[in-house]
């Protein structure tokens, strides 16, 4: 049977993909035990073995062996086979063309600006100096134009760069879809200003006991030990170290005592997502069906997670008891004012600490920089009073240095455009599959009441997990809700929360 | 310079072991995860990404586009080169031979008799049933003797096969340096039984109290956490990821309190060895003479610091209020009852839990057993009998059945045969090291109980770390002592020990 399997140009080229997907994951541990295990000094030579695999994997997706694997397995494809054989085919030919099309000159520019671009922009941040930054930009943003260039698809640069986390996006769509959240959400944040006030902040958990609090929710959420495991890094994340392990971290915050906890929720969507994606039959793992379909599909589960359970006020209620107890004492009263607690609904100057109700705004003004750096010619120099000018515009503050402004995020540094945009759709792709997901289930909050994850959990996997890339964002929104993606949604839960939370 | 370098057929080499040494680990840093942070359920996928990167690794030491790069260096050497650039390629060409003599099909078909092995050795010990793991145990034996052969060394089986562990090592020597210890270590065992009773073991200590302690001991011992990283695994072990990244890792064990300390020693005595190879320098890192000499020397340092410094009086003086403080009482009385507690001095069935005084009488077995199967045609259903009877004769204990018996290692599952040794030698080199030591810095107890074991590192770092490979261990030992390495340092160490445990 393998050696049969072996014979056909289907076979070979699966076989080489399970090696390709041996070598991604490589790469994945050894970013995994950077983050969580690695002392400092061994930062320059874990440097050199990521570029090695980096170098072996680009190899492997651009080299001739590889584009003969993908010529034959289209010719063998029969009139009649498998819609997902022939999808399958159809994603690697699209990866493979971009992937030949760099010149690998280029290719490695590339990669050695991103190197001087983290520096000098972790510089630059700790010095609140935008022009230690500035030119590095200015070079990150001509060779993705240049990149662009060379990919040459039917579409603008900046939609060009965004393809890889964001399949089929247009700008166009985007502003359809951002408008909405551009004009309402201002009043929203006006309206919560005049929320009861938050209850006093003057309250922070023990390591062990907010350590105590996760493994909890985790275990309830569907933790699993042998095929899981959990770490403390510098910046919470998830990843896939292979096809039955799975990682996720956090980090104890000292006075911000629900960080480690949400960003544990937020996280552990992340895995579930990848744990729930398809592995076991012909088209799956190792091919592309078998992968998350779009980075916006990824974050509106992790966002699922952290915001429509998490921050729930039937979530706030069970959980009140175990909070106060950690605790040794009660800071809010009752589980209303908790659930008031987990839900500040006050802008900020930082996107990563944005709640729900102002993150997609931080999102909306990035979205439109990028644009102006890549597409209408906005010299670099100008960003940080675009940028600024944008955050009294959108949020109504104002930063008091570009650290907390244009400086604040990583994905500039390198060279990462295209990105943002999905922290936003996962906004909205979660609040509209949760209308799906509550028309048939019945009320999230009632689920959560009952303590009946479990269904929820087995609705998303059912609905969202299992088809891995069978089709793109916008076509799974529609697929499931049998509307197309809309703003809406989103802007109605919130509207809904807001009032509950003013009730 | 590095165009020039490049240009030389030196430079080149230089470059290709460089990336090598990124591959190995890479390799050792996916073992780390596995021991660390890996959930059970990744273990197929780990077995194969490390298989991946064996084969890549096998690929790389045995091409031909290595073999030419030795040979333009080799033909690039000047008369009058350094001895270090070419005792470098001595060392290379040495290794590359045997990689060229085995027979791929050989190299796979061991692999997988090992894994077998593994997997069948682990149920046979769980089971107690030898029979179960005879047959590997007989493939492994009859596949270890054709590699020997095709290795065509002008040495016995065995010898061929230790040279891996153990450079130059003969059976002839062996036997020269282990009689003393068979003749002698019978009887100190028998006089050790005189010796005042052990303190009641009815103590034990919290987790957190036992990494406390081990934390303590390391800080003293020059830890910075800056290079190194400490965690928790079922074993006890250290490993190089970098040149400047260093792991160790050791286990709480539930009611041996001293485990986790001692073990920690001995790991940090491996880590600083690591650590203190040369790496700046033409002739070092990536370069054979960059790297340890041997397991035995190895070893020798980790027994150093475990038996040499942790196990010593004046140590247990200064560790016994910090371990009564741990613990929230006096379990011993004072310090010299602490000490007689770190130092059991019984004779045990279990290797690795013996202590400095029968620990060489299980590898003396072990030796003589491993010459037996690959030399002496002893059929492996005999192996049992032959481990019991030896184990009575020299240890005057019969095991109960096979687990606790010739099942207890791990080594013959893997078919690693020529290892066990080392260990053995690790504590000659130690004691003779030792009187060289105390010689030029005064006695070792002194110094340690002034606090001084700066100068037992620097001094050690001097004379043995920074030599790498220059000089085989026995060619160390002369260096460093003035003699030949010799059993008798180790017996006056253990008859002094003995006796100031008795007074």
């Amino acid at each position: 049977m393998a050696s049969l399997d072996q014979a056909s140009a289907h076979g070979r080229l699966r076989a080489y993909l399970h090696t390709t997907q041996l070598l991604g994951s490589i790469h994945s541990t050894l970013y995994y035990d950077q983050n969580t295990a690695m002392p400092a000094a061994g930062a320059p030579w874990r440097g050199e073995q990521l570029a090695l695999l980096a170098r072996q994997l680009h190899g492997r997706q651009s080299c001739r062996e590889y584009s003969d694997l993908v010529a034959a397995a289209e010719a063998e494809l029969a009139t009649d086979a498998d819609p997902g054989a022939r999808r399958n085919l159809v994603l690697l030919r699209q990866e493979l063309e971009r992937q030949r099309r760099l010149d690998p000159v280029l290719v490695g520019r590339i990669a050695e600006a991103q190197a001087r671009g983290y520096a000098l922009w972790q510089q630059a941040k700790a010095d609140q100096n935008f022009a230690l930054f500035s030119p590095a930009l200015a070079e990150l943003v001509s060779l993705r134009q240049e990149q662009a260039r060379q990919l040459a698809e039917p579409r603008s640069c900046w939609e060009t760069l965004a393809q890889t986390f964001e399949p089929d996006i247009s700008k166009q769509r985007l502003r359809e879809l951002f408008e909405p959240l551009r004009q309402q959400l201002p009043g929203l944040l006006a309206q919560a200003a005049s929320l009861p006030p938050l209850p006093p902040a003057n309250w922070d958990l023990q390591e062990a006991a907010q350590d105590q609090l996760c493994e909890t929710l985790l275990l309830e959420w569907g933790y699993d030990a042998s095929r899981c495991q959990r770490s403390r890094s510098p910046h919470p994340f998830s990843t896939t170290i292979g096809p039955a392990d799975f990682r996720i971290t956090t980090r104890i915050v000292a006075g911000l005592p629900f960080s480690a906890f949400l960003a544990t929720a937020h996280e552990w969507g992340h895995s579930l997502y990848e744990q729930g994606l398809p592995r076991s039959g012909e088209h799956f793992f190792p091919w592309p069906l078998g992968e998350a379909t779009s980075m916006a599909v990824h974050e509106s589960q992790s966002i699922f997670f952290e915001c429509r359970l998490a921050r729930s006020a039937a979530f706030a209620e069970r959980w009140y008891p175990r909070f106060r107890s950690a605790l040794g004492r009660d800071a809010w009263g009752n589980g209303r004012r908790f659930w008031r607690s987990i839900n500040p609904m006050r802008a900020g100057l930082t996107r990563v600490e944005a709640d729900e109700l102002s993150y997609c705004l931080h999102i909306v003004l990035r979205f439109e920089l990028e644009l102006a750096l890549l597409e209408e010619d906005l010299p670099v120099e100008e960003l940080p009073e675009r940028w600024n000018s944008g955050m009294e515009q959108l949020l109504g503050l104002r930063p008091g240095h570009d650290g907390e402004g244009c400086l604040q995020d990583v994905h500039w540094s390198e060279g990462l455009f295209g990105y943002f945009p999905s922290y936003a759709l996962g906004h909205l792709i979660s609040a509209q599959l949760s209308e799906a997901m509550a028309a048939e289930l019945g009320p999230i909050e009632a689920q959560i009441a009952a303590g009946n994850e479990a269904a929820i959990l087995a609705w998303l996997g059912r609905k969202v997990w299992l088809l891995g890339r069978r089709v793109n964002a916008e076509q799974l929104v529609e697929q499931i809700t049998g509307r197309p993606l809309s703003a809406e949604p989103f802007l109605a839960y919130l509207r809904d929360k807001l009032a509950r939370l003013a009730d």
